[in-house]
């Protein structure tokens, strides 16, 4: 009996990664070189896809039958996979099917529509797909066991693990509280700093050429990860050993593509670097975003706006772009490093990020707070947060709410865990530090060494461990936001010489 | 009743179409961009998905109320599609699933570790994977309902309606007759053309920018039709609005990538012009090779070979690679068409090309006749055949019978249509000229005058008509070789003054 559930098990996951493959193979297809036309088609097809693999995950037999297995005497790691397995699908075991498609097909058709609406920075032709996308979620919502939670308190717990508005909003509080007097500070009396040169174009050809450098350094091996341009870089796991990102190249914004790169590598190299007894496991999936997020932002930001790290790669940078030539390295590091209130999120410096995620937190708290939406004025307060937090307002809805992809896929209550993650990425560069000479393996070529403590003490878990327990076996002490704050407040404090 | 069958059926439709659309998009990418390692978990999935497709597609109860529904009072269209669907159905209605899977999995896997060993010269290594493709693909046809059929005509009728070894044996009778002696005639006296500029290399930047130039003029529509590079060039078809084709640059053969991007245009647009009505039906898809191919070797001899084409492309070949500066248009054209023999299919002229189509041809007719083949010696059976043919032998298997993607994909009996295509274009290309200015039009840089007349005369039906009835329809003649052999004669003998 156990031998016998034991292989309907198998055959029950290979049929939903089957599903799951095809649907992130189609996914990535249409953000990366779809023509548009075929969109349409597309979305369709996929909402068809992804009812058939609800309906098969939510079959009444297959569920008890997972339910009777996991009782049994089974392996542990078996039992863990189940048990997560079983939590993920009572979260959905009372949504009706035909409520599943309408907000799948909402989403699709969201996402396609979305990267037009931002090149055109057009608003108003978003808000329809938009609306859609909110109203079937809050839909969705309404079915969710946990009926007596706020709506987007579920939503904050399913990116990550037990969040709540309260420890958010305590988080926050600090962030507010520390950085908010620091970036007034730099503005009144830190050095100035001239990154003008940045306001010059830099040819894509060029960009691409140091892309390869960056790729090279970084040790990405093409067997199992590669790049694809789209418009809001993204990483997707195909599986263990397949993993793509993606970047978007700006002529006017040379640092763009060099720090999505980065970033988008942390989010490849943890998928990448997952023990491979998870294979095929939701444990090799079902990871908290703010844990992934701490390693894309560990990488973009500990490593990739680390003078150790430009030591091996300024030289190439100013090779491809002459214009560099009579900028020295410690200049270049404070171009880098730069702090000034700005509008685009993923090219905002480490002090202002978070910020930035702040805006989208409370906007989102707004939308999930009340049943009457006033879509037509979405757009101006969001402007107004931005001016109120960091002074600063957008020329147009493309640099402003339309500038990430987050809300046309659906993705509530995942922004604030960019900011949690960079917290968590300062609480574990401070352990790190302790075992490694950062600065030395960086200057010395051996990104390696670091990826190889990465994967001991962190990736290989997959999301087999919380964020909470990972933390507390590598750091030794739970999560503690003083590491940020700190590690934030002596960076700039130096930077402008306060 | 009727209403409900009708319903089930677009259900059933659109359902198949969902898997197929997984199923392409996997296969795409996989031939593309996916890294290699993750290709042992793709193959594993696209199997699952193929089964589940299969299931689906074969479920008796489905089946039962299709043909229920084509016996009833419905419309013209859906029943010839619903009649072409049981036909289909009705040939794979013995095949047990479990061989069903067997197939898929031997000819995904196969697809994948075909590039690879083309790379690396080793038809040794390729050989397990081509046994199991032939062997699969043999106990594939023992359930076919025409058992008493020899199963390489099985296969040859699959791909193009109603062809048995004779008329191909009779049709290859022909251009051996024709052809053979006029190759040897052009090597004793036909005038000398020196095409050694091609021996040089050309930078693969510059052949990009050529091909853009190339899409330009024959008007691809970016959001309906792109590129990417695979292998193999091939197009592949997602719906009526979304078309991929890709090619390969190799720097030391200009000529290839050209060719193969007008090649694959000719696919593309046939699948790009077929009536809207057709959107997700079998008639939009279940078109013969021959025919298919016809449109592919159209656009790329009596287009791309013809020196009204190159007036308008020729000066930007000559800009991108200045060696051609002093090379007259007319000596280009000369160095396009010269007939030589060689070794690479996709790279022959047009005389020569029926016969590295035969060589497959007769191969293919061995592999099905025998129970017992000697793998081992394929690779000298493919050389052997391409001396007494053409008079050269290849230097390594990549270069022999390792080059063609087919095999590897389980295309056996598609070559013939390759030779067929070519002839049936002439048909075509015969009557076309008696409508339009073909080369005023080129000249004009009017290619989309030329693809207006495909769509309406050709492209427009997709497959709800044969190949036969398109023919007679548009040439006012069942398919008659003479036009090809008169065609091939006069060009070659012009060309080589005889």
């Amino acid at each position: 009996m156990k031998e016998q559930l034991e292989q309907f098990y198998k055959e029950y996951k290979a049929k939903s990664n089957a599903y799951s493959l095809a649907l992130t193979t189609m996914y990535f297809d249409q953000a990366t070189i779809a023509p548009t036309q075929g969109n349409d088609y597309s979305n369709q097809m996929m909402a068809i896809l992804s009812t058939e693999s609800f309906l098969h995950a939510m079959d009444k037999d297959s569920i008890c039958k997972l339910e009777q297995l996991v009782t049994l005497d089974i392996e542990p790691l078996l039992k863990t996979e189940l048990e997560r397995l079983l939590k993920h699908l009572n979260e959905s075991k009372d949504l009706p099917q035909e409520v599943f498609t309408r907000k799948t097909l909402a989403v699709n058709e969201s996402s396609s529509a979305w990267g037009q609406c931002k090149i055109d920075q057009d608003y108003k032709a978003f808000i329809p797909y938009l609306k859609n996308v909110i109203d079937t979620t809050k839909e969705v919502l309404t079915y969710h066991p946990n009926k007596e939670k706020h709506p987007y308190e579920i939503l904050l717990d399913q990116f990550e693990l037990g969040m709540t508005f309260e420890q958010y909003d305590l988080f926050f509080k600090e962030i507010k509280a520390h950085f908010v007097p620091l970036i007034k500070e730099i503005q009144e009396k830190g050095k100035h700093i001239d990154d003008s040169i940045l306001k010059n174009k830099f040819s894509i050809e060029q960009q691409e050429k140091f892309s390869t450098e960056l790729c090279n350094y970084l040790k990405v091996d093409s067997t199992n990860c590669n790049m694809s341009t789209s418009h809001h870089p993204f990483t997707t796991f195909l599986s263990l050993k397949d993993v793509r990102m993606t970047t978007h190249y700006y002529e006017d914004i040379l640092l763009s593509s060099i720090y999505s790169i980065i970033h988008e590598y942390g989010h490849a190299l943890f998928g990448l670097q997952i023990d491979e007894k998870y294979e095929g496991s939701i444990l090799s999936r079902d990871i908290g975003s703010a844990m992934h997020e701490s390693q894309s932002r560990f990488l973009e930001n500990h490593i990739g706006k680390n003078k150790a790290f430009w030591v091996n790669q300024y030289p190439a940078l100013q090779q491809l772009f002459p214009i560099f030539k009579d900028v020295a390295l410690d200049e270049f590091m404070d171009i880098v490093n730069v702090s000034k209130p700005s509008l685009i999120r993923t090219e905002a410096d480490e002090l202002t990020y978070p910020l930035h995620v702040m805006i989208r937190y409370e906007i989102e708290k707004e939308l999930f707070n009340t049943d009457s939406i006033n879509y037509e004025n979405l757009n101006e307060r969001w402007n107004e947060l931005y001016k109120e937090y960091l002074g600063v307002v957008p020329s147009h809805d493309g640099e402003g709410i339309l500038q990430d992809s987050h809300w046309s896929s659906g993705y509530f209550g995942y922004f604030p865990t960019y900011a949690l993650g960079s917290a968590y990425a300062a609480q574990f560069y401070h352990t790190m530090q302790q075992h490694l000479d950062v600065d030395q393996l960086l200057e010395s070529n051996q990104f390696d060494v670091i990826a190889q403590w990465l994967k001991e003490n962190i990736h290989h878990h997959g999301g087999a461990k919380s964020a909470n327990e990972i933390l507390l076996e590598v750091t030794n002490e739970p999560f503690n936001p003083k590491y940020y704050i700190d590690y934030i407040t002596k960076k700039y404090r130096t930077l402008y010489n306060l």
